[in-house]
């Protein structure tokens, strides 16, 4: 196995970078019988194409998807799926520049001394984050998957950005609003602050940072394993590969750090559907495994490293301190269009391990 | 692939059950030509060993390691290295009887769902804290293989327990005293506090949780990739492999959702020793690479589950709402016990990514 | 792991149909610094193409490869590489007929039962022979690394076609010769033969079978490894994936059911350029190793099952025997357009092998 | 993955020396609730078991397994599965002296390439076959768990040994009279010559080899992938670990490079039980999946390479040609002792294609 593979029977192959001939993934073991057409794809793409929201990028890509193989009359066939979108609105002009100058807060430099000069800098190559198109891709073939064959909804929105944070939400809220504004926070007041945040931070050549926390509904017990396979460590790889990502915790998270084993404990108790949980600390997974609870987990990004101010950095053949200012088509703060790729790539853990336990069938019927 | 594996070219196997014959790993990929011996694996082990302190399970074992296999005239042949401890001190009465009424925080109930009455209970089987004991193992070969190729040092020590943190460390000091008191932090004046709150709640009835914080020194430029091979996903699967885990940050971590790009990233310079950078709030991992910084993490354990104050439950034969207490030998924080786990968890990873970046060879001159 | 990936470090993942959009491959794991064009590829296209001869399959395909990812400049970046042939010339009308008559001696049948009828039955589907250029794509890119690092290169030849062998041939035949006729064997004489016992059949609505031999020179000892990764294994797999192979033999193979230990075993001497074998019964391999001999095996291919007698099948709707006549545009032969992908599927197992054994670095100088 | 794994999701893990401490496997995906004890193990043991017959080794081991793990009141649990037996009856005085004399035929010389002085050189070490004794415990459970849930059943025996080939068998009587001689040849006539050509090779100083072929009976129709998970690559890679393996065949195999496709296509019939076919030719498997017939293949072991007479070799240290003469306790003719080992090896493979394939489920009911 490679670093551009994840999962083991729901299993993504990433492949293209940022300013080459566009971006994909190889969809291997994805069960025959998927209904699948290229608009089911298409939707998420566009929650995460640039250029939605005044906060974000203005690189315009239409990312419009095509489906190379794996589907036969509609339907998926068992076979890998190669979905691909191009790049059209490609301006490298201002990495040329930069090439000596790494810019703080991204991959310049060790992408440097890794690859030599190797390495395609272009819009930042593959370490871009225009990579995780390929993760919603292979994340809306999961998320209907999941859906038809267990009912299982993956819901993400941002917590909080630039210091402001979301009331308490329903579920109910984060389901119809979440995709409502541009900063994917269904409290509106929140969002508009958040929004107002950004913008001031971007009219002072700066950026902000936020959380994003995830919620999925109807997991039946048993997805995931002790020791190796086990549901946070997944996602945690998963959510990792975003980029941007600087930790992730679960339920009650690093403030379980100050609970006690009475407080943090979920006691059993009977309801309605069955046996259920009376609070949900251990967000939703027990040894490694979903628990029946909805799994909730959060996800902080860091602010925007591509900033307009003038950054301390070293020119590297000149072997001297110098400055950088980055400008270009940049976002000013990731988590809106993380959003997306949070909710698809926690879908692709989740078909991963429904076909690792053997509730998914390889062929649907 | 299964959930019983890790790594990709330091690969580890576990196996094994909290009350059957024992414990033990099968390290596959670890070059020919480390000078290896069981002392080398017993003192990390040591480390672990329940019933260590006040504050740890009463369950004594003497752990003593046995090399079965890929070791010969002392040095490693590249050859599959098996080790195995036993279980002596084995009390499973307790078990039987909590067998219908699944304990809060445990993976009793979902035991139970995922695999009907086949799970083997007994001391929590399969997902026993035991278990970690094969990581240690596999990660005192990957500190000495790191130690001696590459100069790698991996330092973790109990940064909070209860609600108390330790003040800020030296490098030195965590070298140093991190194993000098039984919680784990080398600032002695919040040892003691910390011990003792922990001591106030196991009396209680109650237990702790806490946070280790994790620094690896001298890692290259280099370790890692993008995508899905970054050093954060592996870590964060490594480390969520460890029972009472809830979440993982690195670097700023949480705290940088709350900063301005300005503030975090951080700028390159010119050092003693050539390129390095102004602070360290990427945790020395930039595009999923490390970056020659000190790689910083921390992650959080839960508070203990097993505690003897009566907890709801419910009764699985009898589907009615029930308590349950839990008596036993058990850690009241299991946060000292987890440091040496987590170091040498995260030493099984360099190793993995040393070899994968071709930067240890697979046989040793 | 899938069923449509190959390999460990220099990894390939399939995808594609025999009349869906076309054929491709994604390659991970080829080290940054190798020179890479379409013409590379191209020309190793050409040699397995549909239409490239009188005993060939009647479909016209150009197969006109691109490069989608993982090329900048001219050069490998060490990131994924997806190549790409569409497909062109694409009549699937012959297919829709014989759905519900499998045809003896192809998929039709395992594939209705494994998959129902979501099947990609077109052409064939994903058990078309065409998947084949993607090893051809990939094993042109192994092609050029192993030759450039290691001074690696891969014969083969058709040493056998419908009972007619060719005579023995030196290596520099083999090099200098196997692509200059139809039928892929050096040796004129035998050529000129097969080609008529393949046009013969062919006119009596029959076909033919043969025998492909691989020769690698160069290939320095230590590539392989004993118990699971053993060369043999792994050149088995990578040959037993082409469609209508039946068996696989390395060095004397099963006539060394007949010989004696002390003629079978290869002495060792010393030749001019140090340590070699006095003969090379071995295939030159042992303990699942290369030994620095010539790596030889032989293959065989069974005759071509699309015939246009009639012949005995069942019709799956009816459930009655019934016959079934193929028509369309198949080879009567496949042995000639094999050589190609034998040799291409051979120099992946040989880049995977070099990777592992850290004979070429991930990164190269 | 390593070199000393095989499998996806019925996965084994190898590890052990010849005169080491012991040889052992881990087994991973074994599904929970299989009915699981020593004994099942013991008696695919005994019949590996070195010393069982004239024509075998003197080496006297009584091979005596141990589970460590996976298994609880009787029955598997769904964790990994570690099973051992140790090294009693070890001498490796023989060792020392060949140590710069590699023996013609062995990996002795490859291994002192690749390993330098690090290798395990004592009984051959880790290329030794008594590594097979680990695929026989695997195989002894995966041959359990097929006969349980899906009727399989592997039957394999001595077709030829040193020139002298069985007559032609049926199925009831290779399953009744496989392991009622010494040479594991059902038919006594051929038997009583394979013994005695063998035990005159042998005073000879001389060895012999042969051909084992396995019938594998109702595996039903859907196990295997076309590409690169075709059945016939997996088995092939599962028969190439068998140490002196040096081909395979399946159904027709090398002869039908002289069939043509009329005569080698295996037309479809209605039988008694539904769909069948007239022939088979294909071995039992089409497309690279099993098509319901018997999955037939035949595999040739070369002569035993450790023979008493004297051979050409060249003295490593002196770098001079010299003479090496092989005493010790070594078989004359693997075959008979290679019949469970390939049995069982395929069980493994047949397993693991069944849990692909959703056949077997995770959890056994």
């Amino acid at each position: 196995m490679t670093g551009n593979i994840f999962g083991e029977r729901f299993l993504i192959v990433s492949f293209g970078e940022s300013h080459g001939y566009g971006v994909g993934i190889v969809l291997d073991g994805c069960p025959a019988g998927l209904p699948l057409n290229e608009s089911d794809i298409q939707k998420e793409l566009d929650l995460r194409r640039p250029g939605v929201s005044l906060v974000s990028s203005l690189r315009h890509e239409t990312d419009r998807v095509r489906i190379l193989s794996g589907v036969f009359k509609g339907m998926t066939t068992g076979a890998p799926i190669c979905t691909l979108i191009e790049n059209k609105d490609i301006d490298s002009s201002a990495y040329e520049k930069l090439l000596d100058t790494p810019r703080p807060g991204h991959a310049d430099y060790v992408a440097r001394i890794k690859y030599g000069n190797l390495n395609d800098y272009r819009g930042g190559g593959r370490f871009s984050a225009r990579v995780t198109a390929g993760y919603v891709m292979a994340g809306a073939i999961a998320k209907k998957l999941l859906a038809r064959t267990l009912g299982i909804e993956v819901l993400a929105y941002s917590l909080e950005i630039g210091g402001i944070r979301s009331r308490a939400l329903t579920h109910g809220e984060i389901r119809e609003s979440r995709y409502s504004n541009e900063v994917r926070c269904p409290d509106r007041v929140a969002a508009n602050k958040m929004k107002k945040r950004t913008l001031d931070e971007r009219r002072n050549g700066d950026s902000v940072g936020g959380i994003v926390e995830c919620i999925t509904l109807n997991a039946p017990v048993g997805m995931g394993e002790p020791v190796f396979g086990s549901l946070e460590g997944e996602i945690g790889k998963a959510i990792f590969s975003i980029p941007a990502v600087k930790g992730i915790e679960f339920g009650s998270g690093f403030a379980c750090a100050r609970l006690k084993g009475s407080e943090n404990n979920d006691g059993l108790r009977i309801g309605a559907d069955g046996i259920t949980f009376g609070s949900n600390n251990s967000g939703g997974i027990l040894g490694g495994i979903s628990n029946s609870m909805p799994i909730v987990f959060r996800t902080v990004f860091k602010p925007v490293s591509s900033i307009p101010k003038p950054q301390k950095t070293v020119n590297l053949v000149k072997m001297e301190e110098s400055e950088v200012t980055v400008t270009g088509r940049h976002d000013s703060c990731v988590v809106p269009r993380a959003v997306p790729i949070v909710e698809n790539m926690m879908a692709t853990v989740l078909a991963d391990h429904a076909l690792r336990a053997g509730m998914i069938s390889p062929v649907l019927k």
